[in-house]
């Protein structure tokens, strides 16, 4: 197995960033589980920035030489890897910050980008457009490329930490389920939780509608971008794999669970409506494989990680105008 | 003035507490303010519960004697309340905890309670006729009624454990915009702050569709039940005024603010829209009062705080597919 980072890489960013970031509650699901099975929320939702990417981010730009920091660093993301890295540059006083985004962004987003005091470049119509022009911008001028989760195992060492602040926070915790898109975040959770729980169960979670991951596993063919089929609403979690998760994950993985759109869908409402908390669509993907396929999730002490909340308005109207199965008063 | 509760009390309170509850979030907004005057949300809503009121309620109870924590307690309520006297019941060891409710609450907040381990009993139709049915079986069940905010100085004092929060995070904070119901929390908040701040404004909002403490206040008569005019989506906070609320806050409240239901249905598409959080209704009249009256409200470090969580699905569906004035993409 590739080691790009171990345990004492995760503890190391731990006790880098723990004081910069917000330990996360970790709260009893009211609904799902009985006696015997026990569902916990690890709400990185209410994570500064509302969602985990600010661990990996400041976990990767606080290590930087003093010639980086005053050069600057860039970044090409759509979503919330750029308002992370935005936030850690304000925080570590990395004056110069430059996110390039493609056409079309949303402008919350943007607006908090720009909030955060970075400079925004728009290029290309799609991310990958975006990602090859703004590489070669990013090298010409000499910035740090800060990766969102590909190829840097500082990234995965920092978003590692919500394993291990799991296992510190619930020493009984015995399965952690973790929504999948580049496979960076189960990485690294992996490792951070058994750094501390060596017997720590690992539960992969995809959506039908992208399941780039368990399809790269399952053909031994990393792709590195990967269609979407239908409509998702796991935007943040579609794509292709990361390199490092990929050769690291054979290893680290104990259950994968593919759900449906509709099963995702069906999971967001139930999250609003009776457990009264909103979620991204991406997150809801931990809580769809819990009620759907209890018995493949498996474990007696469950935490689901809960990896953002920014939600897109229009499309939480329409899920929850939407009829559902659930629903019965 | 009436004098029911000090700083001192407030101060003792949140000693008493404050390792129980959860310190909430203070953070800024990214859309409200300029230059020279800046917003903070005060999130309750990830408070434990969901809301403000387990400060209260564990304040209350527990300063209760052995023998009234081996008798047990009992409230009535129909929401946030009687989730947190569950909460606190549990967390102090208090096994005999009864909750009565009308009829027709949602199940949402039935299924927490219980969660909890209190007791539900049904009586009544409405919030009236359990409050005397519920008080009549509390008192000859030798219950301690724990009190939701009108008459025990000590629930006053728990909630006002936010406002000396608020001085405590932020010393610029200079003005408190607080969501009025009965007033005991706008009450204990301008107390609490004062304790540490003395010159701290305070400011208070009702909707238009209940604006009860206002009246009292106006007409200098406590009106203890008030009636609602039209539709309001501030279940959380519509109803009569708080005897030792309305003693104390004419010497307490700086400027109050009436804002419209249509303005509070605005303030609550935009926070799911553009700050991209979820809060109640009544949480949203503070931001109504912002956004529309941003001269009344005043100050230059202004701190909104933001009551609860517990989003009714159907409700939230519904505003949002409202077309927004505010929506300009």
């Amino acid at each position: 197995m590739a080691r790009h980072f171990t345990g004492e890489d995760v503890r190391a960013a731990y006790e880098r960033i723990h004081t910069r970031v917000r330990r996360t509650p970790l709260e009893d699901s009211i609904y799902l589980g009985d006696d015997d099975h026990k569902y916990r929320f690890k709400f990185e939702s209410q994570q500064l920035g509302r969602s985990f990417k600010i661990r990996g981010a400041l976990n990767t730009m606080s290590q930087l030489t003093p010639a980086q920091v005053s050069r600057g660093v860039g970044t090409v993301s759509t979503g919330n890897h750029a308002v992370a890295v935005a936030y850690a540059a304000k925080e570590l006083g990395i004056e110069n910050c430059v996110v390039i985004v493609p056409y079309g962004i949303a402008r919350s987003k943007l607006d908090r980008i720009r909030y955060y005091g970075a400079r925004i470049m728009t290029m290309g119509s799609n991310y990958d457009e975006a990602l090859t022009l703004g590489l070669n911008y990013i090298d010409r001028n000499e910035l740090f490329y800060v990766d969102p989760g590909q190829y840097d195992p500082r990234v995965y060492a920092g978003q590692g930490t919500i394993g291990y602040e799991i296992a510190l926070q619930h020493p009984r915790v015995d399965t952690i389920v973790v929504p999948v898109g580049s496979g960076g975040l189960i990485t690294g959770v992996a490792v951070g939780a058994r750094a501390i729980k060596p017997e720590m169960r690992i539960v992969g979670v995809q959506t039908a509608a992208c399941p780039s991951m368990y399809q790269s596993l399952k053909d031994r063919v990393c792709y590195t971008t990967y269609p979407v089929s239908g409509e998702t609403i796991c935007d943040a979690v579609v794509g292709g794999a990361g390199r490092i998760a990929y050769e690291m994950l054979p290893n680290l993985v104990d259950q994968w669970v593919i759900v449906e759109e509709s099963e995702i869908r069906s999971a967001l409402r139930f999250m609003v409506e009776r457990e009264q908390t909103v979620i991204e669509g991406g997150s809801a993907m931990v809580v769809a494989a819990v009620r759907e396929y209890p018995e493949l999730v498996g474990g007696n002490n469950v935490a689901l990680i809960i990896t953002g909340g920014n939600v897109d308005g229009r499309m939480l109207a329409k899920v929850l105008n939407e009829p559902g199965e659930h629903e019965v008063d």
